[in-house]
């Protein structure tokens, strides 16, 4: 079935195995004359890229992305992006018991049995590996956003039970550390942590938050097409997350509308809001405060303990899966999130150009 | 902005205003055969109906669903349906200072920002009224689910602090209480706190839970149109939704991979998994576990507390909400939540017919 | 199947049967601002509507349309606007010969095959009743256009062998003739033909013509949404249009490129063409010049002549189809190719408008 | 804006320009289990290749197909296809008055209206280099169709004055001939009338018809996703197409009911007719018989001629466009044209899966 393609007029259509000749990704519907650059799209490979620490697995890519199409003389020219990145360290290898075997918190089982085989090499195009295309697109769609003054930043909120607590944020230290934390005190915590992790051949889940700021009000649609609800599949289209929540979340279970409701007024000629309990949507529009949002991503489901499992023709067995992963995901994902929050705000962007007769008649000219 | 169209070939296409001559759905891409009445589907909207209880709104509304196309002699001919419910309780009020002042917590100030102007009569288009049309269409999608073996079934877990613990869940008394608790002596104790809560003009949040039983495996695709993106995405889609989590949720954050994976075996021939952390969703694709997610709920904006705000040309001023509204907006949204799952779920049963040559020759009869 | 909804941004999900209790039309995606009542789109129906003249069905109907959603004090929200058409002349009736046998030239074998059954009476889903929904929409379509500065206007080009040459178009005389021909003299000549064909028991094909003026140049896509594919698209979405060209179509096959090319010159400052063989499009794209576009429309496949045909269970027979209908189809057909035409061109001036950076930091505020 | 992605469940996804680093495809929504090889691909660029004969053009491409993805041990993975092609002879020239200077029939003008600014070198992406990406793609659904039982075969009908007469048909002369004409006699006229072409630095238009076997009944919806209505498209969608008609087409205008209607009789247990001016559909739907359509193709704007036109400035003036260029396209289209048929049926193929309950329940099993 067609699942590889997202977005409606800023679209992306990624291709690539884990362990295939390559990972690319087209753009459709970029606008023409955006200056573009291989270099911009590399500043954000690199944030996902392998081997960045000790918590990142150590497969070597260099990751390069090539442009091969849709930019001419430095500018983008309104025709697709094709971009590709080759993979280097595709070298052949035993992949014995993967190739048989379903490996626990994976997609082997449900991918043989949705399409009768799988390409078992790395987990083929189930593996992380994939979202390689979409930072390549989300950096596109990132610059796109920056020119129009729209900004954003994810990081990692928690790692395992070591969180960062709102009053602790230093924004100034997310790129000190490698694991793109707002503070480089709990991200030692958190480097203490996953350390313990490696050692009991285990791996730890986390969160990411991710804030936008910079958005014109009323974006996103009020039924289908809310800006949070192409948030949430957003957040929920990347491989290991399992939770997705805007502004104040889960917590608006436990609260009383006098305090989740954030109260308007007008200051220096401009309606605001002082608290921002919705993270910045209202009836699926933005309402102009920053928008913030939290995706929980689960723990790397690659250990290497020995884990029970079947093989392909049904029989019990137990798995030891071999090499070395991530013990967590979260801060190659960091990037991911950021991407794919720009590819989705970008296009809902270009949805909401045609909302209104007076923008319209001034768009095409002949408004007086 | 096109935004009241949901679906790729199961479609549905809403319509109407909370104060307008109704309220309706197109379903598009129903197929052909199904018997179909509109008691089938006032069942499903009596479950959302106003009026049911003294935690609901007072409107008077029957919502009679009538059927103006696409069924003939009992039958779904394959052609759209269209589903019209009239409003009754539209008569012309004084909606005076919600015309130009902004509602705390409602999308008056979004919309009016996006279009221009709006219609505020009990907040048009942004009300919770639209999802009615919702409902008429799960319950077409929900029938046909279940001839497929396939069954939806959303619950109030939690209202403000009163949350169900698993050990306690007795479904059978899903029905048997105005708040559709899976317990009564649960949904007793939510109700002296929603009393609570009306006593001091406010309302209350909560959670929906939500088990899909009977899913083939291999439903979703690996990449962007995962079930579980797919079901992020209807649960936000609803007013009042601020948060999404399958399977443990937010809580594989603080969690390890050795505990968070699912191990499976073979029970009976069939592979199976003791635990199921992961809600029934390996890589996007179901894995024939049960299904299992969660919506979180804010209050219902609307209380009858003063409250801050500002009116449209910026003043600040305090307001009063007048009429009568739900102190929660759980129990009622529980068969909205079903309804989107189930529309959601229909949809990626059909695009992911084409997904195997094996099946494809089958279907069109050219496999030997 | 899904295949009732139509277009991208503008987009309109039509329902409703022949014989059923309505039609409808449910648009989504209109801007906010437009002034429209239900006598605009009356308008239009008025001039698809039954019983105009001797050549259309005898059968009655007043067509009132109903605006049921998105309208408020007289303009619309941006929300969809829900149109519906009442049957009123749905008797019923002896349908005996049409429920078991299959006309020829109609849809019900082909419908039964897919669906395995089908609303018999009228034609049912097939029936061109259901355009009534396409002219409703194209009456906002085309009235959006007009307030952008652009016209489409379409008319009968000929019927059976009596064609209008082009230098005897006298656009005045459109509405002057129920054939809706440029030339009332030529009208005449093709009543008389038409009544020959009442006489025979038979029915004559013709040819619509579309002329666009007023685009901005730019419109429609390089690749696969070329304004002329698009165009192609609706003109054959249409029941009896069985040919589509634009410009010199099927004469471009035997000429030469140095005729069939159009030269660019300056006049006043402009750029323009005095030759108009491409049609006005160039590589997909409106080229600034007028628009035109022919359908070729069959004949009425409803004649009262015996006709061999075979039953639903296969038995060769003869039947005669009774009632009145109408001997062409083209002069109703006219308003229908406008709508179609006016919605598909709306549809890409939404979507054009990403097209380019510096207009979309414009747009957004952020050009200097 | 968004427009080289085609197709609803069977989608490509083209990029490349003419002179750019390559020109590719990403192919999403191929079943898995299809065997596929880069030889059954190129097989069909072969057809489309530049210096096949002397009618065209002398640029020297060997159009080496290359899969980057998607394939797995000889057989597709039901994950995105990417292929690629790399232009070779894309050196740097002297592209002098193509940069500054609009040609006449070409998408230059249009181009830089839309977007602001153009890659100039060889058209860009408005080249009909752009046309070997889809039949990358078309390879790829011609080859899931001949599994199913469907063929399509495309051939030249006409060049010029030159036309195939119906009883002159010879379909195994088709590739005995580079034109591909079912007649090499009349091939050996139309040669003649090119080499004169040729001599007069002119070019000429043409007629490619194209006829599908082996379809299923009922593929198309009834109203808006009509097979004809997408096949209208897909033609369109072709560069140099100006005219798409199925079965009589235009000759409908001037013909009678009595004789258009194709009569349905019973032979041998199935239904059938013994006339096909409907071309294989009956309200949108595959009817059983061979579907038959043409397509007319302009003459190539390219001419070696002096040409009256103007600068990117609006300077009139007269331009000679350098290098060798085909005399006539169709003979490079005809497979181009059988590719836009492959992927177009295809899709509706798949997308015509859910449209019956009967047959939704016997594929998911839970029909007795």
């Amino acid at each position: 079935m067609a699942g590889s393609i997202y977005g409606r007029l800023f679209q992306i259509s990624t291709w690539g195995e884990s362990h295939g000749k390559g990972i690319g990704v087209v753009i459709d519907g970029c606008p023409a004359g955006l200056s573009l650059s291989e270099e911009d799209i590399q500043v954000y490979l690199d944030r996902r890229k392998p081997g960045q620490s000790q918590f990142t697995t150590g497969r070597k890519e260099s990751d390069m992305a090539q442009i091969w199409s849709g930019v001419f003389e430095g500018r983008t020219t309104g025709t697709p992006i094709s971009i590709l990145v080759q993979n280097q360290d595709q070298r052949s290898r035993d992949y014995g018991n993967i190739m048989n075997t379903y490996r626990p918190g994976h997609a082997d089982y449900t991918f043989d049995e949705k399409y009768g085989f799988r390409d078992y090499r790395g987990g083929g195009r189930s593996s992380g590996r994939e979202t390689t295309a979409r930072v390549a697109a989300g950096a596109v769609a990132a610059k796109i956003l920056k020119e129009l003054g729209i900004e954003i930043h994810a990081y990692t909120k928690a790692i395992g039970p070591v969180s960062v607590p709102e009053n602790e944020y230093h924004p100034e230290e997310i790129f000190q550390n490698p694991i793109y934390m707002p503070s480089n005190a709990y991200a030692q915590k958190a480097s203490a942590y996953l350390e313990e992790c490696i050692k009991n051949q285990d791996s730890s889940g986390g969160i990411i938050e991710c804030v936008v700021t910079g958005m014109p009000v009323g974006i996103g649609d009020t039924v289908f097409e809310k800006l949070d609800a192409n948030l949430a599949k957003a957040m929920l289209s990347i491989g290991a997350v399992k939770g997705f929540e805007i502004g104040d979340g889960f917590k608006v279970a436990d609260t009383k509308g006098s305090i989740n409701n954030d109260s308007f007024h007008t200051k220096d000629g401009r309606i605001t809001k002082d608290t921002n309990h919705a993270g910045g949507v209202l009836g699926g529009m933005s309402d102009g405060s920053k928008i913030i949002f939290r995706a929980a991503v689960k723990p790397t489901p690659s250990i290497s303990q020995p884990q029970s499992t079947v093989t392909k023709d049904g029989e019990n067995t137990e798995m030891i899966i071999k090499g070395r992963h991530d013990p967590v995901i979260v801060p190659r994902a960091v990037v991911v999130v950021e991407s794919m929050a720009a590819i989705t705000i970008l296009d809902l962007l270009f949805t909401n150009m045609s909302a209104r007769m007076d923008k319209l008649k001034n768009f095409y000219g002949t408004e007086k």
